[in-house]
Parts: structure tokens; C-alpha cells; sequence
């Protein structure tokens, strides 16, 4: 090389360095927003779009990649098309906002039959009938191979009724609807049966008796019954998030954009028989499953201390599981063991 | 077999035995709607939501993906980011709406770099600077092999001033803006020179000549202009699309949905200079590439006989190519040569 100089080399730095959060903020931190009726873009569970006093639009999309996202050696059709509905569903709600319509693509490779595209929508007009959502739009097209699903939900809301995450104030208590931990053991359980099959293809799995974790995995539900008990009852949550990614990662979320910290109590946060049951099957601590586990699609949100005692003497379905503290506290959770550990997206680290 | 009897075989109907256009109405034919809000769903370029007398909301999705709808080894990662987002504002123009936010998902294998992201972003945000649209959200995931794009954009219209594919009434003229046929050849270019370097990797090509074409290909532009231009002089089209999937296919939905046909003329339909000269040299007639190339981005509309004859005498850059008929005279288009073809969406057959 003359004078000693490197060639020039583009950088080339891997996705996997960022991570998908950064990654997010990275590539959308150098776009401004030029429409006045763009009121939260980037950033929260749904985008809000303005159209006057009364009225607001909210809008989440999300994209599904066969051998990523699901595999069709155990997710039916049927299953999966309800699915692809309801986790875009579960972050308009996640918003106190009611969906109404949803636009469906889908790319396939030649494999795909007109009967299999059959169930798979079959799948997304049970979740469109049980949810009242109208499917109004979408793109069909061709892959070389592998299935790609994209939903884009539409609801919409009184503005002010609107829940952001980063709005939760220090000393509001932090709510669950349901239980955690439940959707990931599932997982196990089928990647487990997934394993034993191809070992020897004439086993004949048994899953009646884990029914429960397994239908958390493959057909959740979105908590619009949640939503609507607390409007019913004049609640209106100060900061809200979906469970998808796991309540630590979830929580943090709330906490950071809100600028505050967290406080939550293990033995305060739901969890079902066979969740215990089955984690011990896999040697794996419950609450790893409860924090980390995510696709549980449950709500997680924060509301002021007033709410939080009526919520307590009145409605049933919803575990308080701590509360908030100023940010310079950090993000605890204590163990059952009453030792404090430190919250973090990962995981917990002990102290 | 016991008794002769076939076992049970479930049916199998390829795909492709439909092709995508039936597919859709195949797969959203049990769909019914259940919010009021809904006023368009599945069947025209974009789906319209009613908010009030004065406000409709327009949203549009499209799922591009590698080795389908995009190479590359000749589409700039810039070029491609800027596409993804001009061809869905295309089809909210072609509503006669305003486009106002986008969302972006993508999917991408670990072969791609921050710094390719950062190139695919810089498109998309040279699109929203140039058409005044928002980036407000969407998703960022993985695949096994190759790149997804999926971009939903939402606009908004006066209710009264939408115009939808199935309000063509017979007699109105059949207007176009642009020339047609440029950006199929454009690909045929890019593709001819990939087998060239495919075959030498020391061939450099010199695509200068080609700019126009190459860049109808890949670097589209929506038509605002025409809707604006059609705006300030008050006329409203009785039917609007734009052209994605070549004239014939395009104007045959507009006839089917109005029910109604239509009678064209081939000298009548713009195209570009670069077009004849590079269609002689693929040994393709140049109206083939305009009836069936696609990906041409122009507005194809309808108008009432005396907007035609204001069209005429007053704006620039419109071109009256023919008007529409009854529906038991068909698809016509009339030659150079002067004889009566008739137009299918395959392209078009000898009466």
C-alpha cells in the first residue's frame, strides 16, 4: 500500500450490534414530522393521527416471517391467521383505543395451496367476528420462499381518552390483566414435541393436558375486556403497554419514556398452576418465564394511587404488582426470597 | 383399497391456477362488514373509513420482497427505499386523497449492515420530504434469507371528492396523464445488463443513455401534480386509478367495476421517444409494453364530456386516449393500422 494508507472500506456494522430497539431509533431518529396531524409517531404501541377535539385515529402494524415468527410444523392455519390479527389488535387496545379495521398481506411461495390460504383466513375472519374489525385492504404476493404475513390495524378514540407509555407519574400503581409466563412455556412444550417427532416420526405427541400453555402460544387472546372494564368505571390508566416482548423489557419501557422507576413484587404477579408445573419440567426459574417469556399479550399499565384502591376493593381480573419511584431508584422487583433485584430488558440481575 | 374406495385426499388447488386478482376475491369473498365506518373496503386502490361529512381516511398497503418485486444487484438501496413509499402514496393520489403518514415494516437477513439500512432509510425519508408524508411507526424484524418491505400509508378527502374505480358512467372520456411503457423497458435494460456482467464480471455498462427509462424503473414518481392540477380547475374524475399493472389491466377495472367498457386509441396514448427506440431493440412492440409493462405510476381516470372538452382547451400534461361504451361493446382498442382489437388484462387478442 503506497504511504501507508488503508485502502478506503465502508463500515460495516451488523445489525446484531444495535439490537432491535436501537435499531428502531437509529434509522427513524433523522425523520421530522411536517403533519400537523401527526400526533405520536415512532416510539409507542400505536402511531396517533389528529382529526379534531373529538376524534383520533391509531394505527400499529407488525410483520410475521415464517422460520422467524412462527413455524408451520406445528402453528395450523387457522391459528396463525388468528393470531396475526389479534397481536395488532392487542396494541390498539394497549393505546384505550377500539380497533375497527385491518389491512392483511401476504406473501407466499408456490407451496401454498388455495385451500391452505383458505384456513389462514378462516383464522383472520374468526379474530375479525369475535373483535368487530372489518378487513378492508391487503396485498397478495409471491415469495421464492417461506410465508410473510403483514397486519396494519386501525382504530380509534376520544384524544384525550388516548394511553400513552410515557406518561406514568412516580407513585402510580403498576397493574397486570391476567397471568405471565404462560405463552413461552407453550413454545417449549411444541418445540420440544417438534424435536421428538423429527427424532422418531412415528411418536404420537400428547398435548390435551397442556392445553392451557399451548393455546396461550397459539391462539392469544387481546384484553379488549380489560379495556372496557376500565372505561366502564371511569379508569383511565396514566401510561400502557402490551406484554409482547416480556414484562421487563415492557415495563422498562414505560419506566424510561416515562422518566421514572419501578418497584414490583414477585409474588404479587399472576401465575398459573401449569406455568409452575411445566417451568420445572424444563428446569427454569418461573419468574424467568413470567419477566422474559413475552407473547403473553396481556396489559400492563399504571394508574394513580386513587384508582389503584378502587380497582383493589371493586374490580376483579387485575393484580396490582407494585408501583412507580423516581427514576433515580432504578427498576427493582423483590423475590419471594425478599431479596431486591435489579429489572433489566435482559432479565434481573441480582444487586 | 376395501370396496374401491378412494382414500381421503383433501384437494389442492394451486395458486397459481387462479392468479392474484381472483385469489383476493376468493379469500375475502365470506368477509362482511361490521363498522359503520367502513365505506370501501377490499377492491379498489386504497380502503375509505368514514370519520365525518367533511373527513374520510384513505389507507393503502403494499408487501415488496427480494427476488420478486426488487434485484439487488441493480436497485440502489436509496432507489428501493423511495419506491416502496412513492408506489403506495400513488394509489392514496389515485383515491383523489391526500397522503399524510406512512408506516415501514421491514424484514432482513443478518447479511445486511446498519450502513445498507441507513441507505434503504435515506429513500425513504427523501420520499416523505419530497411528498409531505409522516414516518410514524412500523416494525424491524428478521428473516431466514432476503429483504421484506411492507409500507401501509394513510391519507385523508373530502368524502364527496374520493373517486373510486366503479363510478365511470358511459360516454366519459378516458383520460391519462404521462407516457406509458417506459419503466418496463427500463427493467428489461437493468435486467439484460445483469446477464451481461453475470456472464463478465469485467463488463461495465453504460446505462447514461438510458436514464429516462432506467429511472422511470427505479425511482418512480407519484402523480400529486394531476391531482392538484385537477383540484385548482374543480374537476373531479368519475373513476381514478393509477397504473401499476399496465393500461389494459388497470382500465379493465375501471370497466368491470363500472360496468361498462371502453374504446381506446392507440395513437392517442403517450410514449416516450426512449421507449419506441429501446422497445426495437428488444424486438417488442412498444404497445405491448404500454398495455402490459406496468409499474408506470401514471393516473388513468374517466371524466364527464364536458370536463374532457375543458381538459382539452385549458390543461397541459393530460392525454385523452379514448372514451367508455356500453358494456355489451367491450374492450376496444383501435390500432395505428386502424383495425379493432380487443383489449384483455393478458394484453390484447385480434377481433
Amino acid at each position: 500500500m503506497q504511504n501507508g494508507k488503508m485502502p478506503y472500506q465502508p463500515k460495516q456494522t451488523p445489525i446484531s450490534s444495535l439490537g432491535e430497539f436501537k435499531l428502531i431509533e437509529h434509522l427513524t431518529r433523522p425523520f421530522s414530522h411536517q403533519q400537523v396531524s401527526t400526533l405520536k409517531g415512532v416510539g409507542d404501541d400505536a402511531a396517533v393521527i389528529h382529526i379534531n377535539d373529538h376524534h383520533a385515529m391509531v394505527v400499529s402494524t407488525d410483520l410475521l416471517v415464517e422460520g422467524i415468527h412462527f413455524d408451520l410444523m406445528y402453528t395450523p392455519l387457522k391459528h396463525l391467521g388468528y393470531k396475526a390479527v389479534v397481536v395488532n389488535l392487542s396494541d390498539i387496545y394497549a393505546m384505550n383505543a377500539t380497533p375497527r379495521q385491518i389491512t392483511v398481506s401476504i406473501a407466499i411461495s408456490s407451496r401454498f395451496t388455495v385451500e391452505a390460504l383458505d384456513e389462514l383466513y378462516e383464522g383472520i375472519a374468526a379474530a375479525c367476528q369475535r373483535y368487530k374489525v372489518d378487513l378492508v385492504g391487503g396485498d397478495t404476493s409471491s415469495t421464492l420462499k417461506g410465508m410473510v404475513i403483514s397486519v396494519t390495524a386501525i382504530g380509534d378514540a376520544h384524544p384525550a381518552q388516548i394511553t400513552y407509555r410515557n406518561q406514568a407519574q412516580i407513585g402510580d400503581a403498576i397493574c397486570l390483566s391476567g397471568d405471565l409466563g404462560s405463552a413461552y412455556l407453550g413454545l417449549q412444550i411444541l418445540e420440544r414435541e417438534k424435536r421428538i417427532f423429527l427424532d422418531n416420526p412415528a411418536a404420537q405427541p400428547d398435548l390435551e393436558e397442556q392445553s392451557y400453555l399451548i393455546g396461550r402460544q397459539l391462539k392469544p387472546e387481546a384484553r379488549h375486556d380489560i379495556v372496557a372494564l376500565l372505561a366502564k368505571h371511569r379508569i383511565k390508566p396514566t401510561a400502557m403497554i402490551d406484554v409482547s416482548d416480556g414484562l421487563s423489557s415492557d415495563l422498562l419501557h414505560i419506566c424510561t419514556q416515562s422518566g421514572i422507576g419501578c418497584r414490583i413484587i414477585e409474588e404479587y404477579i399472576p401465575v398459573h398452576t401449569d406455568t409452575l408445573e411445566v417451568s420445572a419440567q424444563f428446569q427454569l426459574p418461573p419468574i424467568t418465564c413470567m419477566l422474559n417469556g413475552g407473547e403473553d399479550y396481556e396489559l400492563l399499565f399504571t394508574v394513580s394511587p386513587q384508582d389503584a384502591t378502587y380497582i383493589e376493593q371493586n374490580l376483579y381480573g387485575i393484580a396490582i404488582i407494585g408501583h412507580t419511584v423516581p427514576a433515580d431508584e432504578g427498576y427493582t422487583i423483590i423475590s419471594r426470597g425478599g431479596n431486591e433485584h435489579r429489572l433489566s430488558a435482559q432479565g434481573w440481575k441480582h444487586l
